[in-house]
């Protein structure tokens, strides 16, 4: 029995494998995801598969694979890599990883949060270039959480896990928004079910902790990013880089000919998040 | 009646001072700290002076004041900057802000902590640099909060206010030190008093939140950081800053030359925290 390995991971995982009995373990012992036709070709004749966020596991990869392969295991939280219809039609079963980075995403979330209000990777840039004199009342203040809004966009593991660490920094208000009301999830915070547009407007920090399905793809867009403060900051923790970014550094364009610098600026950091996310994912 | 002002401070505060009946305001209306001739000059015949860490006020301010001061406020939680003892013997009341920062001083404490130990200054370098280039299971991935035994020297508010911030990051064990047990503060977190040495030695983040006193003053030397876990964050939000850094330095050249590579590099991040607590000062 064969298992495909898709990139370099943590040893204990591999150990695992190559322990159980009959499995032999193939690898693409790389940091670098795997080429796409090493790929179609490491899957060839497999039993099992271990994969990450970064390969598209779709009707070719299952083709490729042909009809030994019983079991699909992804590093990810995430499953939007996986062509899930394809694979149930071929009764193959699905293994991901939804608990274990709960606490690890909501911790780096309140870290890029933290960093960005506080301007923390600007004042260490300052400090590097000698810009950094003496200590100035009025300088690098940045914004604090005390008495602010907080607007989550996805109150589920990911989005309380945040909201609970966010609480005793003396967060006013929690707002968020989803499918629908989660009452019992809210009650820790306080937190009121609100529609989006209302989130973008009253927030003085969003944090998206959402999944990427069809109805969130896209969800902070445009308009989304023209309703918010001009002081607030973004948090995309999400799996969907490509939409929000994109829409959003139009926006940040078009703030920045308006000519609110400093907003910009900070909506720029927020724009970085979605490489973090990648951490995380 | 006159007051002297040393720097350029919020808007709100010279209102006040400037909307007082019969008030003179007189400001070094600069970021950067008042030179020493400056404030000799600017004080003397004052009524009040209102003052920053930045400023020593000592016998020689207090005789170029002359009789007539009566007040000093100092825009700081420390006060280390002020003769005392000068001051009462010409019964000069003094002015300090010491619940005032608390919050943003925790706050900035949790971002340090945060940063450093999930590496964000290096992980954005990296995305200027282009050395992002894809997810990786195995890198960049820092350390966390979870499980973890943070040690706090100094149980004070600002100590308090980072423990209440830091325990829903799932923090295992608290440890802290100081001039004696306080276990009315310390219940909450559950937090247990130990001496300073077994802090070092099992605290996988330490934060020094103490006032700078003759008692503390050096207190994390040498002996303190060689105690220290190899793996382990090291944040200083207290406001000594030459004597901790002096110490600190030599002993990472010497973990440097021992070639761990790794600790020295997180703790030369910890090491610039000093000059971060100047804001928050």
């Amino acid at each position: 029995m064969s298992v495909f390995v898709t990139r370099r991971i943590p040893a204990e995982g591999l150990r695992v494998l190559t322990q159980a009995s009959g499995c032999r373990v193939q690898q693409w012992d790389s940091e670098e995801p795997v080429p796409r036709a090493e790929l179609l070709a490491g899957v060839a004749g497999t039993r099992g598969l271990l994969c990450l966020l970064s390969d598209r596991i779709d009707r070719e990869v299952l083709d490729a694979a042909g009809p030994d392969l019983k079991v699909i295991s992804t590093l990810s939280v995430g499953f939007d890599h996986l062509a899930l219809d394809e694979i149930k039609k071929r009764g193959i079963r699905v293994g991901y990883t939804p608990d274990v980075l709960t606490d690890a995403t909501a911790e780096l979330s309140v870290a890029l949060l933290l960093s960005v209000c506080r301007r923390l990777p600007e004042a260490a840039e300052q400090v590097k270039s000698g810009g950094w004199t003496t200590w100035k009342p009025l300088w690098m203040c940045g914004y604090g959480l005390s008495d602010s809004t907080v607007g989550i966009i996805g109150l589920g593991r990911i989005g309380q896990a945040v909201a609970r660490r966010l609480k005793p920094f003396g967060v006013r208000k929690f707002l968020y928004t989803g499918s629908g009301p989660k009452p019992e999830s809210a009650a820790e915070f306080g937190a009121e079910f609100v529609p989006l547009t209302r989130l973008a407007e009253e927030s003085d920090f969003v944090v998206v902790t959402c999944a990427l399905t069809p109805a969130t793809q896209g969800m902070c867009n445009k308009d989304f990013f023209s309703r918010m403060k001009k002081t607030s900051v973004f948090i995309n923790t999400s799996s969907d880089p490509a939409a929000h970014r994109e829409r959003y550094l139009r926006h940040k364009e078009h703030h920045g000919s308006a000519g609110s610098q400093q907003p910009a600026g900070r909506a720029a950091r927020g724009a970085h998040a979605p490489r973090a996310e990648a951490v995380m994912a």
